[in-house]
């Protein structure tokens, strides 16, 4: 079984109130991947430029990641990104996007890429994904992510990536922008309309949802004293989803399977948040992930009592 | 055993993309009374003009609410407030806030408020919660709500307040503001520090969170397609947490207890917010409360099955 994931490779400047990095490894490609990488072979396609080298790659291999289908552009330079947090950090402005090699990216898969279980289709064009999706025409699961840029200039492209996909992993306010819907139930419900069968909602902060035809599931964020960078953490938390679904080739898309997958998502996405990019995941444990996964049930659970009330 | 509760009477004018209502009852003490009355006796006190008339006091005495201590100001307006809610329900504009008799109001409780079991002091002014705190010497729990309004010009009457009480409620951004602290977490800390032994967040439509020195539990807002009207919604969650919490008036604040209070909570307010002002609730049936809590009980469940990681 793999895993194939294909997305930005990048270079992020990050300031936030608690640090800065001039030039760290990002991209949604790489957050997912080094969190998928805890349960299943993941392979990675994407563009680099010259300026990529052997740390970036020994960060990728180091957790095992394959990553002979990263493109190096000769004479290009490696997609770069720059944004500065604010003291509340949903607050993030963005310096800089220089797409530099993902301007003309056409995604090449090799026959091992294409060969995959599960596929990850990150945020890029929705005609790319559509592509890689009708490359991988074996997949049992292909899940896509996207961004408000895609609903605003190309959302019929954007539907149509949806109704290939079996999960569609979005922000809540995509997701009502997307679907022209008040809330995320009647947004969700029109998102599978179209033929995904999954529907999960990242809330930042608050958590993530996750709706499907058998039901609503919610899951908070873990609570952080110190959260020092959210960059990558939408890709890390879908990296822990969608590789928990990788890991369980035999099983049925049920609520209980899909609900641990959010669980370990939002335990990765955790451990992103607390350091400068990919910094904490890869150096993570697998005792770890599964020590906040154990706290997520305990800060969760309640039991609901019968009780006589007042009519 | 009986519950007090001093805050607003009001008439409300509220518009919603869903329809409209020109004088509603309204009021903090009055959301909160209703959603109490499923749990307890509860004594209303707050002040009303000559328009306050015999059909807003019959909506309160069908669900039991005693109201001896409304106080009738001759020749007094009671308080109204106007609001106009977006298509995203959290961007809310404030068109008018008529203080009226709520301007002169000194609370004045009658043995029987005074006598109270449990307190719950919603948003005035925080000396005057003071007065009312220090009145009611023998009660064993005490509440309060605030906002920012206050934190901006009477912070330091407001934590002397808190120091005083045994709960907090406040929304998150008031936490975060109070404290000056960046995330929940660190923000909760600090009002456990002043004295009390519980803070609740309440988080919109992401639900509340529930900080003690045991622990940090999460309840998301039962996921709703149609929300007509979110006016209330915080005291009446404040109603059903406060209201569970002393209809068990020999049970330790145990996280368990606490956990169960903001079950009961988020499912008061999903029904408040389902129709305009008190329109839902004042019908509603304690077999609806029931079914609402076994359901947030379904959508929050998982169980986290160990899985081997590849470290």
């Amino acid at each position: 079984m793999s895993l194939t994931v294909v997305g930005s490779i990048a270079f992020d400047a990050v300031k936030t109130p608690f640090g800065e990095r001039p030039k760290m490894l990002g991209g949604s490609a790489v957050h997912f991947a080094l969190a998928a990488s805890f349960f299943d072979t993941v392979r990675v396609v994407g563009p680099v430029g010259d300026d990529f080298g052997d740390p970036e790659i020994a960060v990728l291999e180091a957790r095992g990641v394959q990553t002979a289908d990263i493109e190096r552009v000769a004479g290009g330079k490696t997609f770069f990104w720059s944004g500065v947090y604010g003291w509340d950090l949903n607050d993030r402005e963005t310096l800089a996007t220089d797409l530099n090699v993902f301007a003309e990216f056409e995604p090449k898969l090799s026959a091992q890429s294409r060969d995959c279980d599960v596929l990850f289709l990150a945020n890029i064009q929705p005609d790319l994904q559509r592509q890689v999706r009708a490359q991988c025409a074996d997949a049992r699961f292909v899940a896509l992510d996207s961004m408000n840029l895609w609903i605003d200039i190309a959302k019929e492209s954007l539907l149509a990536a949806i109704s290939e996909v079996d999960c569609v992993i979005l922000n809540d306010a995509e997701l009502r922008q997307l679907t022209e819907q008040p809330n995320l139930v009647r947004a969700a419900a029109k998102v599978l309309e179209l033929g995904p069968k999954v529907v999960v909602a990242k809330q930042g902060e608050y958590g993530a949802a996750l709706i499907t035809q058998d039901g609503f599931f919610s899951l908070p964020a873990f609570p952080m004293a110190d959260v020092h960078d959210p960059t990558g953490a939408g890709d890390t938390f879908a990296g822990g989803f969608v590789g928990y679904i990788a890991a369980h080739p035999d099983a049925p898309l049920s609520q209980e399977l899909l609900r641990r997958a959010m669980a370990y998502g939002t335990a990765l996405a955790s451990y992103n948040v607390q350091e400068f990019g990919t910094e904490r995941v890869a150096r993570l444990t697998s005792a770890e992930i599964a020590d906040r996964v154990a706290q997520l049930a305990e800060i969760t659970r309640f039991t609901a009592e019968p009780l006589a009330l007042r009519d």
